[in-house]
């Protein structure tokens, strides 16, 4: 590989708030950054040395695009993997792997993987028919989930019933018995070329009951050293297992025996890792650099405690982004915007995030929703 | 003022690390950058909406820039200030001002100021024939320095005796008592349109006697209690009297008798405050940005101590930079790397600079010498 500044060309598939975060980086490393995505107004379009506008499952688009750089990686699994196989054979460095990016595209064979790997994992089975759905072996309520493409809660349904059945996806699936969990959880870990592995410390997304809805992230979590270092040895074993290179977030569950169940994985910075920007020693994004540079891992320990708090689109706006309340928010000691780059809002759209960082954990919570309850993106 | 966010348009005059660093900052904030530099390969040329070769100290060029943004700051203060005076009138908002810009850019009004202010500094003479200097009233050693255009110790002469006359500057100057100081310390001051002022904590540099040259810098500075009050108070005033809105670095001398005295001003990011990217919980970029926004200013504490270390092209090599030992500072928990993105090694250009952050002074400085002793910018 060559040096991995200056003459280095990093491709990344995906110009989005990830690309962006991750182009914010590697200007330290002054690596030549490209970048594809459809999307001509997409966030990451004046920060590259090159933006190329095109589809990123077009086999022919990814190729052209992949044979013009040394390394290529992601920021979005949603990518056309046969040209990620083919730039692969000859010769360009594609991290993660495609082989990791096929399996994690498809919910079935990743939970396959688990049970292979004996990863612990809810209970499910895939689908391949509406007949099939009926006869299943898991009792109700399940959770039914589409095999591809589902995203921020997109093809995902709960099955209380029977009479929910009528409106299940009929497209290739599986179902997953129910977990009543205590808590989301999740561990970011990387592997380089080398073998080093190192996972950041976990986090715990806070759930607000009367909302029905993750409200943020708190980093670190403050759950028993058990849990941190079961979630730990979890993520390393799937890192180990998957011999990947970058980053891998894994999404768990705690249930309410204090089981860990693995949800969810994907291969590249991922939003539950935001806060490490100011709430680690390094970054996500540094980590994933690091790590498809094959240089020795950054320390993931945590500074501080910090809070994550998404900053959606204010559902009944819809059109050039106003940030209302920015101000008083700025006030705040330890408060860290960060904007996307989004010209146009939409109801629920992610426009940007905001990390909290204070010593006093309680005060840190007090000031997230100080900051949930103040910013709003409207139009 | 436009909102500082979506279509506000930051035009930054020079396009070098210091506008590089104050842009990966900016993108949190989502404002268009237009960049003018000179150098069509300047360290910001792909990390900007629009990027203009011209020169900063051509009317014309710099005007027609000015005309097509909101808001004009500086990253040198080498520009032609009567461009900005007229944009200043035409209504565009330049921070710092124009007239900060012109008194700063001559360091004999800089001093003419500092005694008109009661500004602590040391004893100075104006100087503008070969005869006036020769009846000077300062006497040797002293220090000549070219009233314009000096930096990084290019234009400054040291006089020991008469014999030393002969090869003093001709052009205008000003000659300045020897201070046989103590320590170099510096204060990074921010004050908003508003007129909110914050100083960052006190910074020393650590010198070297044997090679003769600042090794590093160190923050917080570990000098009494009553130096930080009293170079903060000077700061403050400085950029109270001045009333500038935006950065303002001040260099001071801390004599053998523990007086501060102030060197030097500089109305921008600052090369003393790189550190604090890591160091404090706002970086001097971030606040600059802040203060010429008029938004509410940051917490400037320090998070941790913080040694900044830059990194000079190494005597002998010339050519496309290679960084040497990259590798292994990368394994020091703690080390951040920026580089600045120059193609090109010269013998002492600025290349780049490393963060060190330790919750343990001494550790902080051990790590530092071995990055200085390790990374070496070759060809």
């Amino acid at each position: 590989m060559k040096a991995f500044y200056g003459d280095l060309k990093l491709g990344i598939l995906g110009g989005g708030q990830l690309g962006r975060m991750l182009i914010q980086q590697a200007i330290n490393y002054n690596v030549t950054v490209k970048i594809l995505d459809p999307d001509r107004e997409a966030p990451c379009r004046k920060l590259c040395d090159e933006f190329v506008v095109g589809s990123l499952s077009d086999y022919e688009t990814v190729y052209n695009f992949g044979k013009k750089v040394d390394l290529l990686t992601i920021e979005i699994e949603k990518v056309n993997v046969d040209a990620l196989e083919q730039l692969e054979k000859e010769g360009v460095l594609v991290y993660p792997q495609p082989r990791i990016i096929r399996l994690i595209q498809d919910k079935g064979l990743q939970k396959q993987f688990f049970k292979e790997n004996n990863i612990p994992t809810a209970e499910f089975q895939v689908i391949s028919s509406a007949q099939q759905l009926k006869e299943s072996h898991i009792p109700f309520p399940y959770i039914q989930k589409l095999r591809r493409d589902g995203y921020d809660g997109k093809g995902v349904y709960k099955v209380i019933d029977e009479s929910y059945l009528k409106n299940a996806f009929t497209a290739p699936c599986l179902i997953e018995r129910w977990i009543d969990f205590e808590k989301e959880i999740g561990v970011i870990v990387a592997r380089n070329e080398s073998g080093e592995v190192k996972t950041f410390p976990l986090v715990e997304m806070e759930f607000n009951p009367q909302a029905n809805l993750v409200e943020f992230l708190i980093s670190p979590s403050t759950l028993p050293f058990e849990v941190h270092q079961e979630a730990a040895q979890i993520a390393t074993k799937i890192a180990e297992d998957l011999k990947i290179v970058g980053l891998l977030a894994v999404e768990m569950f705690l249930d309410k025996h204090g089981k860990i169940l693995v949800n969810e994985l994907a291969p590249r910075p991922h939003n539950s890792g935001h806060q490490s920007i100011e709430g680690n020693v390094v970054s996500q994004f540094e980590q994933h650099l690091r790590a498809i540079f094959n240089q020795p891992l950054g320390d993931t320990a945590c500074l501080n405690n910090a809070i994550m708090v998404n900053i959606l689109g204010e559902a009944g706006y819809e059109g050039p982004a106003v940030y209302k309340g920015i101000e008083k928010i700025l006030k705040c000691p330890g408060v860290y915007v960060h904007l996307y780059g989004k010209a146009l809002t939409k109801p629920f759209r992610k426009m940007g995030h905001v990390t909290i960082v204070d010593a006093d954990r309680e005060k840190a919570i007090e000031k997230a929703r100080f900051v949930q309850e103040t910013l709003k993106v409207i139009s």
